[in-house]
């Protein structure tokens, strides 16, 4: 919303400078998030015609209703969506302006970060088969415990993380399961969820390497075969290096504090710059929240976003 | 059906052998596991008077059929079992025959164990407090992640076993649960269940103090807040001394190597233990498996064991 309301004040703005070369277009994506339709930036993704339509026509969300229904409750047409392609070279470039959502910004004290690129994810599904056996009756030297694996894994990762974090590396077990998952049984298998992120393809993939190293060195101590399944593994999408040079300009210009940075999260720019030149602008929120009834930013915070995004829109325009 | 097997082939060897002085009798226990009503060592509870009626009588298992209906449906009567009730000092004595439901007598390459003490659990449930944050967004250096320092907690769980295995501890996590639980997001709580056992109640405190140690340690160093629940808190039952000596002498008459053995799961014998002196045999089985469709032992062990408790038994009754 910050960022919508935003770009909105800032098409206001330019269009209130007078004409310009470009004409300017304001779009608001529909789906940006997964959380309906399991299908993230959507809008964007068909925008660029890399949406997959046929998986898209049979989506529902958790009461059922599809996708193209949902749509067609609204009033819009599912089988029209093609025609919102824009093909490359169509457009001279695009800019967007989101909260942060992590509190970078917050913890420098700076209102405003020009994003360098938007990092991927390697997505690793990981299990570990140990030996359910009786908490009680099994001696702790003779275990094959697939918790404790998954545990020295999870730490691992952690580590890994840690270890390429000034290669702008984060990694993260966002879930763990444990079967059978009783008090007094030795957990005979786990399953871990593993997200690795970066900006730098051959890094990520180093990182990953380390990983598996890692992984390999558990499952001989433990005796505990683990094995990885990428889910998916995604390049990441570095912002043009002319439009993130105005932007800082335009910021020093303007007397805004502001910060390079990364952006973790995926956005709508990283599917548009595969059409064109793209740029992002991060406006800090309080305590990094997002997805959440308490996300917050000031207004002045997003003024000053809306004045580096409406500046640089206007350099690119005229 | 091992134990009850074999308990009943020597009460008739013992049968053959003449008249005793203190006449036999042959139990084999209803529920003795808690997968129907979630009540364990059922039977041996009510002999022995400590088994709540109230409770019980509301216990349904997973189709809603509640116990006394369970027991009606087999043409027995709830409101009976109060009938059942021995007082101390009523039997001389009771003994058990059962696999050993670990593998440490195989292991020993022995067929059989003499039971020196019923190790009983001290039960925890453990919350782990950190803060939920996007994955991709938040720096390594940024992070409250409940599953590290779950991963810390289950494995300072099995250090702690470690420590004290020589002073017959086995500490386990059984089971851990994430939340949300999401591929993107850095945990913001985790759940653990803990399962601590042993046969001399100190040495058991002494441990999960070693816990609770390790736990502060996680919990400042990763500014994730770690409470215990205690569930339950059991205390181990030793055999009657005397039987412990007179089951060994007996196997080193018959020629049936054997060793003193800790039983690490419950059994009705630590209910007994309450009102007459105990004794316990364990019979080797295969790789430890029990309440499992492959849990075997051999006609062999199965005999051994039979013969142990037969001659101990004649012994004890003449």
């Amino acid at each position: 919303m910050a960022g919508s309301v935003a770009s909105l004040l800032a098409v206001r703005r330019i269009r209130d400078k007078g004409s310009t070369r470009y004409p300017l277009e304001c779009i608001i994506f529909q789906m940006e998030e997964s959380s309906r339709f399991s299908q993230a930036t959507f809008g964007s993704k068909v925008m660029v015609g890399k949406a997959n339509l046929d998986i898209a026509a049979k989506a529902r969300d958790k009461d059922g209703v599809t996708l193209p229904g949902a749509m067609a409750a609204k009033g819009y047409d599912f089988t029209k969506l093609k025609e919102a392609v824009r093909k490359k070279g169509e457009l001279a470039c695009f800019l967007e302006l989101h909260i942060e959502q992590s509190p970078t910004l917050e913890q420098k004290g700076l209102p405003v970060g020009i994003v360098t690129a938007i990092a991927a994810p390697i997505r690793t599904h990981v299990v570990i088969e140990g030996k359910a056996s009786h908490s009680g009756g099994t001696a702790m030297n003779n275990r094959r415990d697939a918790l404790v694996s998954a545990s020295e894994l999870t730490l691992a990762v952690r580590k890994v993380g840690n270890a390429f974090a000034r290669r702008e590396i984060v990694a993260t077990v966002g879930n763990l399961t444990v079967s059978p998952g009783a008090m007094n049984v030795v957990p005979g298998r786990a399953e871990l969820w593993v997200d690795l992120r970066g900006t730098d393809r051959a890094v990520m993939d180093q990182a990953q390497a380390a990983l598996e190293k890692a992984a390999r060195a558990i499952e001989a101590v433990y005796d505990t075969p683990i094995t990885f399944t990428i889910l998916g593994a995604d390049n990441p999408v570095p912002m043009t290096p002319r439009i993130i040079s105005l932007m800082r300009d335009v910021a020093a210009e303007l007397g805004i504090p502001h910060t390079p940075i990364v952006s973790g999260a995926g956005h709508d720019t990283m599917n548009m710059a595969a059409i064109t030149d793209v740029g992002m602008v991060f406006i800090r929120c309080r305590d990094g929240l997002s997805h959440n009834p308490g996300e917050f930013a000031t207004i002045d915070d997003i003024m000053a976003g809306a004045d580096v995004l409406t500046e640089t829109l206007y350099r690119l325009a005229v």
